[in-house]
Protein backbone atom coordinates (compact mmCIF):
# COMPACT_ATOMS: atom_id res chain seq x y z
CA UNK A 1 0.00 0.00 0.00
CA UNK A 2 1.18 3.77 -0.96
CA UNK A 3 2.25 5.58 2.15
CA UNK A 4 -0.70 7.94 0.59
CA UNK A 5 -3.04 4.79 0.80
CA UNK A 6 -2.13 3.88 4.29
CA UNK A 7 -2.91 7.76 5.61
CA UNK A 8 -6.34 7.70 3.78
CA UNK A 9 -7.26 4.48 5.37
CA UNK A 10 -5.97 5.87 9.21
CA UNK A 11 -8.52 8.69 8.41
CA UNK A 12 -10.99 6.64 7.61
CA UNK A 13 -10.68 4.29 10.79
CA UNK A 14 -10.39 7.30 13.16
CA UNK A 15 -13.51 8.70 11.23
CA UNK A 16 -14.92 5.56 11.68
CA UNK A 17 -13.93 5.67 15.34
CA UNK A 18 -15.33 9.17 16.10
CA UNK A 19 -18.57 8.26 15.07
CA UNK A 20 -18.86 5.24 16.52
CA UNK A 21 -17.93 6.75 19.78
CA UNK A 22 -20.48 9.78 19.27
CA UNK A 23 -23.35 7.03 18.53
CA UNK A 24 -21.92 5.16 21.63
CA UNK A 25 -22.38 8.13 23.62
CA UNK A 26 -25.87 9.10 22.33
CA UNK A 27 -27.47 5.85 22.66
CA UNK A 28 -26.07 6.02 26.17
CA UNK A 29 -27.35 9.35 26.91
CA UNK A 30 -31.27 8.83 25.80
CA UNK A 31 -30.84 5.75 27.83
CA UNK A 32 -29.44 7.08 31.43
CA UNK A 33 -31.93 10.21 31.04
CA UNK A 34 -34.94 7.88 31.94
CA UNK A 35 -33.47 4.79 33.92
CA UNK A 36 -30.52 6.45 35.61
CA UNK A 37 -27.00 4.64 36.11
CA UNK A 38 -28.22 1.92 37.68
CA UNK A 39 -31.24 0.96 35.56
CA UNK A 40 -29.29 0.23 32.29
CA UNK A 41 -26.97 -2.28 30.79
CA UNK A 42 -24.01 -1.92 28.78
CA UNK A 43 -25.35 -4.66 26.15
CA UNK A 44 -28.57 -2.22 25.84
CA UNK A 45 -26.39 0.80 24.66
CA UNK A 46 -24.57 -1.64 22.51
CA UNK A 47 -27.42 -2.37 21.13
CA UNK A 48 -29.39 1.19 20.98
CA UNK A 49 -25.70 2.56 18.93
CA UNK A 50 -25.72 -0.69 16.73
CA UNK A 51 -22.36 -1.47 18.65
CA UNK A 52 -20.57 -4.24 20.09
CA UNK A 53 -20.21 -4.38 23.96
CA UNK A 54 -16.14 -4.70 23.95
CA UNK A 55 -16.65 -1.25 21.50
CA UNK A 56 -18.28 0.50 24.94
CA UNK A 57 -15.22 -0.96 26.88
CA UNK A 58 -12.63 -0.07 24.05
CA UNK A 59 -13.79 3.19 23.86
CA UNK A 60 -14.69 4.64 28.12
CA UNK A 61 -13.42 1.81 29.63
CA UNK A 62 -15.84 1.77 32.44
CA UNK A 63 -19.45 2.14 32.15
CA UNK A 64 -19.43 5.03 34.71
CA UNK A 65 -16.63 6.76 32.62
CA UNK A 66 -19.28 6.35 29.78
CA UNK A 67 -21.98 7.44 31.79
CA UNK A 68 -19.87 10.96 32.89
CA UNK A 69 -19.11 11.61 29.63
CA UNK A 70 -22.35 11.24 28.25
CA UNK A 71 -24.43 13.57 31.29
CA UNK A 72 -21.26 16.34 30.42
CA UNK A 73 -21.85 16.33 26.86
CA UNK A 74 -25.59 16.99 27.15
CA UNK A 75 -25.03 19.28 30.08
CA UNK A 76 -23.18 21.26 27.80
CA UNK A 77 -25.79 21.29 24.79
CA UNK A 78 -28.04 22.01 27.27
CA UNK A 79 -26.51 25.00 28.10
CA UNK A 80 -25.90 25.70 24.19
CA UNK A 81 -29.79 25.30 23.99
CA UNK A 82 -30.61 28.15 26.77
CA UNK A 83 -28.34 30.58 24.95
CA UNK A 84 -29.60 30.13 21.54
CA UNK A 85 -33.32 30.22 23.60
CA UNK A 86 -32.23 33.50 25.51
CA UNK A 87 -30.56 34.73 22.03
CA UNK A 88 -34.48 35.76 21.31
CA UNK A 89 -34.84 38.04 24.45
CA UNK A 90 -36.10 41.53 23.99
CA UNK A 91 -34.52 42.56 27.28
CA UNK A 92 -31.85 41.41 29.93
CA UNK A 93 -34.67 40.22 32.46
CA UNK A 94 -36.31 38.23 29.63
CA UNK A 95 -32.86 36.77 28.90
CA UNK A 96 -32.49 35.63 32.20
CA UNK A 97 -36.23 34.13 31.99
CA UNK A 98 -35.50 32.23 29.24
CA UNK A 99 -32.32 30.72 30.57
CA UNK A 100 -34.44 29.43 33.80
CA UNK A 101 -37.05 27.99 31.43
CA UNK A 102 -34.55 26.51 29.12
CA UNK A 103 -32.24 25.12 32.36
CA UNK A 104 -34.52 24.41 35.27
CA UNK A 105 -37.21 21.83 33.37
CA UNK A 106 -34.46 19.94 31.84
CA UNK A 107 -33.96 15.97 33.08
CA UNK A 108 -30.05 16.86 32.64
CA UNK A 109 -30.25 18.46 35.85
CA UNK A 110 -30.38 14.74 37.53
CA UNK A 111 -28.84 13.35 35.11
CA UNK A 112 -25.36 15.39 35.70
CA UNK A 113 -26.47 15.17 39.18
CA UNK A 114 -25.85 11.29 39.69
CA UNK A 115 -22.51 12.01 37.05
CA UNK A 116 -21.13 14.50 40.15
CA UNK A 117 -22.67 12.27 42.51
CA UNK A 118 -20.96 9.41 41.14
CA UNK A 119 -17.74 11.20 40.52
CA UNK A 120 -17.13 12.20 44.04
CA UNK A 121 -16.10 8.83 44.61
CA UNK A 122 -13.85 8.43 41.88
CA UNK A 123 -10.54 10.02 41.19
CA UNK A 124 -10.69 9.15 37.59
CA UNK A 125 -13.73 11.23 36.79
CA UNK A 126 -13.71 14.51 38.52
CA UNK A 127 -10.96 15.76 35.26
CA UNK A 128 -13.82 15.47 32.80
CA UNK A 129 -16.49 17.19 35.17
CA UNK A 130 -14.61 19.86 35.49
CA UNK A 131 -13.38 20.63 32.31
CA UNK A 132 -17.06 20.53 31.33
CA UNK A 133 -17.46 23.17 33.92
CA UNK A 134 -15.65 25.31 32.66
CA UNK A 135 -16.55 25.19 29.29
CA UNK A 136 -20.37 25.72 30.13
CA UNK A 137 -19.07 28.99 32.40
CA UNK A 138 -16.95 30.22 29.19
CA UNK A 139 -19.71 29.65 26.37
CA UNK A 140 -22.24 30.97 28.80
CA UNK A 141 -20.13 34.18 29.37
CA UNK A 142 -19.05 34.37 25.81
CA UNK A 143 -22.93 34.32 24.51
CA UNK A 144 -23.86 36.67 27.23
CA UNK A 145 -21.11 39.46 26.75
CA UNK A 146 -22.07 39.26 22.43
CA UNK A 147 -25.42 39.78 23.40
CA UNK A 148 -24.56 42.45 25.36
CA UNK A 149 -22.92 44.21 23.09
CA UNK A 150 -25.70 43.85 20.04
CA UNK A 151 -28.15 44.95 22.34
CA UNK A 152 -26.29 47.68 24.26
CA UNK A 153 -26.83 46.50 27.44
CA UNK A 154 -24.37 47.79 30.30
CA UNK A 155 -21.59 46.15 31.45
CA UNK A 156 -22.01 43.82 34.39
CA UNK A 157 -19.87 42.81 37.36
CA UNK A 158 -18.13 39.27 37.22
CA UNK A 159 -20.29 37.32 33.98
CA UNK A 160 -17.89 34.04 34.91
CA UNK A 161 -18.97 34.10 38.42
CA UNK A 162 -22.28 35.61 37.97
CA UNK A 163 -22.68 32.25 35.19
CA UNK A 164 -21.15 29.58 38.21
CA UNK A 165 -23.58 30.72 41.12
CA UNK A 166 -26.73 30.34 38.02
CA UNK A 167 -25.59 26.25 37.29
CA UNK A 168 -24.90 26.02 41.28
CA UNK A 169 -28.04 27.44 41.82
CA UNK A 170 -29.67 25.54 39.08
CA UNK A 171 -28.56 21.95 40.55
CA UNK A 172 -29.34 22.97 44.16
CA UNK A 173 -32.78 23.53 43.53
CA UNK A 174 -32.80 20.66 41.01
CA UNK A 175 -31.72 18.23 43.83
CA UNK A 176 -34.20 19.55 46.19
CA UNK A 177 -37.03 20.09 44.43
CA UNK A 178 -36.69 16.11 43.28
CA UNK A 179 -36.26 15.50 46.84
CA UNK A 180 -39.47 17.05 47.88
CA UNK A 181 -41.79 15.69 45.00
CA UNK A 182 -41.89 18.84 43.39
CA UNK A 183 -42.36 19.16 39.20
CA UNK A 184 -40.62 20.74 36.87
CA UNK A 185 -42.79 23.81 36.95
CA UNK A 186 -42.09 24.00 40.43
CA UNK A 187 -38.55 24.25 39.28
CA UNK A 188 -39.10 26.81 37.37
CA UNK A 189 -40.40 28.98 39.78
CA UNK A 190 -38.07 28.64 42.60
CA UNK A 191 -35.42 29.45 40.36
CA UNK A 192 -37.10 32.43 39.18
CA UNK A 193 -37.96 33.39 42.70
CA UNK A 194 -33.95 32.88 43.55
CA UNK A 195 -33.11 35.54 40.93
CA UNK A 196 -35.47 37.92 41.55
CA UNK A 197 -33.54 38.15 45.18
CA UNK A 198 -30.99 39.86 43.11
CA UNK A 199 -33.30 41.94 41.17
CA UNK A 200 -34.81 43.56 44.73
CA UNK A 201 -31.88 44.12 46.02
CA UNK A 202 -31.07 45.74 42.78
CA UNK A 203 -34.31 47.82 43.23
CA UNK A 204 -33.63 48.72 46.50
CA UNK B 1 -52.22 -2.29 88.26
CA UNK B 2 -54.12 0.73 89.41
CA UNK B 3 -54.53 3.51 86.44
CA UNK B 4 -52.12 5.89 87.71
CA UNK B 5 -49.58 3.02 87.69
CA UNK B 6 -50.13 1.80 83.84
CA UNK B 7 -50.33 5.65 82.81
CA UNK B 8 -46.19 5.81 84.46
CA UNK B 9 -45.63 2.47 82.86
CA UNK B 10 -46.70 3.83 79.24
CA UNK B 11 -44.53 7.18 80.05
CA UNK B 12 -41.47 5.40 81.22
CA UNK B 13 -41.89 3.09 77.67
CA UNK B 14 -42.12 6.35 75.54
CA UNK B 15 -39.36 7.58 77.16
CA UNK B 16 -36.97 4.59 76.66
CA UNK B 17 -38.61 4.56 73.25
CA UNK B 18 -37.21 7.97 72.02
CA UNK B 19 -34.15 7.57 73.86
CA UNK B 20 -33.48 4.57 71.86
CA UNK B 21 -34.47 6.11 68.88
CA UNK B 22 -32.45 9.14 69.39
CA UNK B 23 -29.92 7.15 70.05
CA UNK B 24 -29.85 4.84 66.82
CA UNK B 25 -29.73 8.21 64.69
CA UNK B 26 -27.07 9.86 66.13
CA UNK B 27 -25.12 6.30 65.71
CA UNK B 28 -26.37 6.12 62.23
CA UNK B 29 -25.51 9.63 61.22
CA UNK B 30 -22.12 9.31 62.60
CA UNK B 31 -21.21 6.51 60.30
CA UNK B 32 -23.26 6.85 57.23
CA UNK B 33 -21.40 10.63 57.41
CA UNK B 34 -17.84 8.46 57.30
CA UNK B 35 -19.14 5.81 54.88
CA UNK B 36 -22.50 6.80 52.97
CA UNK B 37 -25.46 5.15 51.94
CA UNK B 38 -23.62 1.63 50.89
CA UNK B 39 -21.07 1.41 52.96
CA UNK B 40 -22.79 1.06 56.62
CA UNK B 41 -24.65 -2.36 57.64
CA UNK B 42 -27.86 -2.33 60.01
CA UNK B 43 -25.81 -4.44 62.42
CA UNK B 44 -23.26 -1.80 62.37
CA UNK B 45 -25.62 0.99 63.33
CA UNK B 46 -27.77 -1.68 66.31
CA UNK B 47 -24.47 -2.37 67.78
CA UNK B 48 -22.85 1.16 67.81
CA UNK B 49 -26.75 2.64 69.20
CA UNK B 50 -26.65 -0.72 71.63
CA UNK B 51 -29.43 -1.83 70.01
CA UNK B 52 -31.22 -4.58 68.27
CA UNK B 53 -31.63 -4.69 64.43
CA UNK B 54 -35.30 -5.50 64.80
CA UNK B 55 -35.69 -2.04 66.80
CA UNK B 56 -34.40 0.15 63.88
CA UNK B 57 -36.93 -1.40 61.90
CA UNK B 58 -39.22 -0.82 64.38
CA UNK B 59 -38.66 2.45 64.42
CA UNK B 60 -37.59 3.63 60.80
CA UNK B 61 -38.69 0.09 58.42
CA UNK B 62 -36.32 0.65 56.08
CA UNK B 63 -32.56 1.41 56.13
CA UNK B 64 -33.52 4.31 53.32
CA UNK B 65 -35.84 5.90 56.00
CA UNK B 66 -32.99 6.01 58.74
CA UNK B 67 -30.52 7.19 56.83
CA UNK B 68 -32.96 10.04 55.80
CA UNK B 69 -34.57 10.78 58.75
CA UNK B 70 -30.45 11.04 60.39
CA UNK B 71 -29.23 13.63 57.48
CA UNK B 72 -32.41 16.00 58.33
CA UNK B 73 -31.60 15.59 61.54
CA UNK B 74 -27.69 16.69 61.09
CA UNK B 75 -28.63 19.12 59.00
CA UNK B 76 -31.08 20.95 61.25
CA UNK B 77 -27.92 20.86 63.35
CA UNK B 78 -25.77 22.01 61.37
CA UNK B 79 -28.28 25.00 60.57
CA UNK B 80 -27.96 25.94 64.44
CA UNK B 81 -24.79 25.96 64.76
CA UNK B 82 -24.30 27.94 62.03
CA UNK B 83 -26.54 30.87 63.84
CA UNK B 84 -24.93 30.03 66.73
CA UNK B 85 -21.53 30.92 65.03
CA UNK B 86 -23.29 33.64 63.01
CA UNK B 87 -24.57 35.29 66.34
CA UNK B 88 -20.82 36.56 67.21
CA UNK B 89 -20.20 38.18 64.15
CA UNK B 90 -19.64 42.11 64.31
CA UNK B 91 -21.76 43.34 61.09
CA UNK B 92 -24.10 42.13 58.54
CA UNK B 93 -21.11 41.01 56.15
CA UNK B 94 -19.41 38.75 58.60
CA UNK B 95 -22.71 37.07 59.72
CA UNK B 96 -23.18 36.03 56.07
CA UNK B 97 -19.19 34.58 56.21
CA UNK B 98 -19.96 33.23 59.76
CA UNK B 99 -22.73 31.34 58.06
CA UNK B 100 -20.75 30.25 55.05
CA UNK B 101 -17.42 28.92 57.16
CA UNK B 102 -19.66 27.12 59.01
CA UNK B 103 -21.88 25.45 56.40
CA UNK B 104 -19.79 24.86 53.36
CA UNK B 105 -17.34 22.77 54.66
CA UNK B 106 -19.38 20.39 56.76
CA UNK B 107 -19.42 16.78 55.29
CA UNK B 108 -23.48 17.38 56.54
CA UNK B 109 -23.54 18.66 53.13
CA UNK B 110 -23.01 15.46 51.24
CA UNK B 111 -24.93 13.37 53.67
CA UNK B 112 -27.69 15.28 52.71
CA UNK B 113 -27.02 15.22 48.98
CA UNK B 114 -26.66 11.54 49.33
CA UNK B 115 -30.01 11.34 51.24
CA UNK B 116 -32.28 13.82 48.66
CA UNK B 117 -30.74 11.96 46.02
CA UNK B 118 -32.61 8.98 47.48
CA UNK B 119 -35.70 10.80 48.22
CA UNK B 120 -36.25 11.64 44.84
CA UNK B 121 -36.95 7.90 43.74
CA UNK B 122 -38.77 6.96 46.99
CA UNK B 123 -42.21 9.24 47.38
CA UNK B 124 -41.89 7.61 51.27
CA UNK B 125 -39.77 10.04 52.03
CA UNK B 126 -40.02 13.38 50.06
CA UNK B 127 -42.56 14.61 53.09
CA UNK B 128 -39.62 14.48 55.57
CA UNK B 129 -37.23 16.10 53.48
CA UNK B 130 -39.80 18.97 53.09
CA UNK B 131 -40.45 19.41 56.53
CA UNK B 132 -37.02 19.42 57.09
CA UNK B 133 -36.18 22.32 54.55
CA UNK B 134 -39.51 24.35 55.54
CA UNK B 135 -37.84 24.02 59.38
CA UNK B 136 -34.36 25.40 58.25
CA UNK B 137 -35.44 28.19 56.22
CA UNK B 138 -37.63 29.58 59.26
CA UNK B 139 -34.92 29.01 62.09
CA UNK B 140 -32.82 30.96 60.03
CA UNK B 141 -34.85 33.71 58.94
CA UNK B 142 -36.17 33.84 62.60
CA UNK B 143 -32.71 33.58 64.06
CA UNK B 144 -31.42 36.35 61.58
CA UNK B 145 -34.48 38.67 61.94
CA UNK B 146 -33.72 38.68 65.91
CA UNK B 147 -29.92 39.73 65.13
CA UNK B 148 -31.27 42.20 63.00
CA UNK B 149 -33.54 43.79 65.39
CA UNK B 150 -30.75 43.54 68.26
CA UNK B 151 -28.24 44.96 65.92
CA UNK B 152 -30.23 47.84 64.11
CA UNK B 153 -29.17 46.70 60.82
CA UNK B 154 -31.88 47.73 58.42
CA UNK B 155 -34.46 45.58 57.15
CA UNK B 156 -33.75 43.29 53.62
CA UNK B 157 -36.17 42.14 51.25
CA UNK B 158 -37.57 38.62 51.16
CA UNK B 159 -35.38 36.91 54.40
CA UNK B 160 -37.00 33.21 53.69
CA UNK B 161 -36.17 33.20 50.16
CA UNK B 162 -32.78 34.54 50.96
CA UNK B 163 -32.68 31.86 53.54
CA UNK B 164 -33.79 29.15 51.37
CA UNK B 165 -31.28 30.45 48.12
CA UNK B 166 -28.10 30.40 51.14
CA UNK B 167 -29.21 26.75 51.31
CA UNK B 168 -29.59 25.97 47.36
CA UNK B 169 -26.75 27.17 46.66
CA UNK B 170 -24.22 25.54 49.65
CA UNK B 171 -25.62 22.48 48.09
CA UNK B 172 -25.26 23.47 44.37
CA UNK B 173 -21.22 24.43 45.29
CA UNK B 174 -20.80 21.11 47.26
CA UNK B 175 -21.93 19.00 44.57
CA UNK B 176 -19.40 20.27 42.18
CA UNK B 177 -16.68 20.82 44.19
CA UNK B 178 -17.26 17.24 46.12
CA UNK B 179 -16.87 16.36 41.98
CA UNK B 180 -14.44 18.08 40.49
CA UNK B 181 -12.06 16.97 43.46
CA UNK B 182 -11.96 20.14 44.79
CA UNK B 183 -11.58 20.03 49.12
CA UNK B 184 -13.46 21.93 51.99
CA UNK B 185 -11.70 25.09 51.65
CA UNK B 186 -12.56 25.45 48.13
CA UNK B 187 -16.24 24.91 48.98
CA UNK B 188 -15.73 28.21 51.57
CA UNK B 189 -13.96 30.06 49.04
CA UNK B 190 -16.96 29.11 46.06
CA UNK B 191 -19.73 29.90 48.22
CA UNK B 192 -18.19 33.59 49.49
CA UNK B 193 -17.84 34.20 45.47
CA UNK B 194 -20.88 33.49 45.03
CA UNK B 195 -22.23 35.67 47.88
CA UNK B 196 -20.38 38.60 46.45
CA UNK B 197 -22.00 38.77 43.41
CA UNK B 198 -24.79 40.11 45.17
CA UNK B 199 -22.74 42.48 47.28
CA UNK B 200 -20.95 43.86 44.35
CA UNK B 201 -24.00 44.96 42.47
CA UNK B 202 -25.37 46.40 45.38
CA UNK B 203 -22.29 48.55 45.31
CA UNK B 204 -23.09 49.84 42.02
Amino acid sequence: MSLGAVKHLQRATRAGGRETRSRLLDGAAELFLTRGFAGVAMTEIAAAADAFPSQISYYFKTKEALFVEAACRELLHLGARAEDAAGLAVDEASYGDALVETVAPSPVLALMIEAMALARRRGDLTEMIARTFQRLYEEGTRAFAAERVRRGWAARGDAAATSQRFWDLAFGISLRVGATGGDAALAVSEMKKAMRVDASREAR
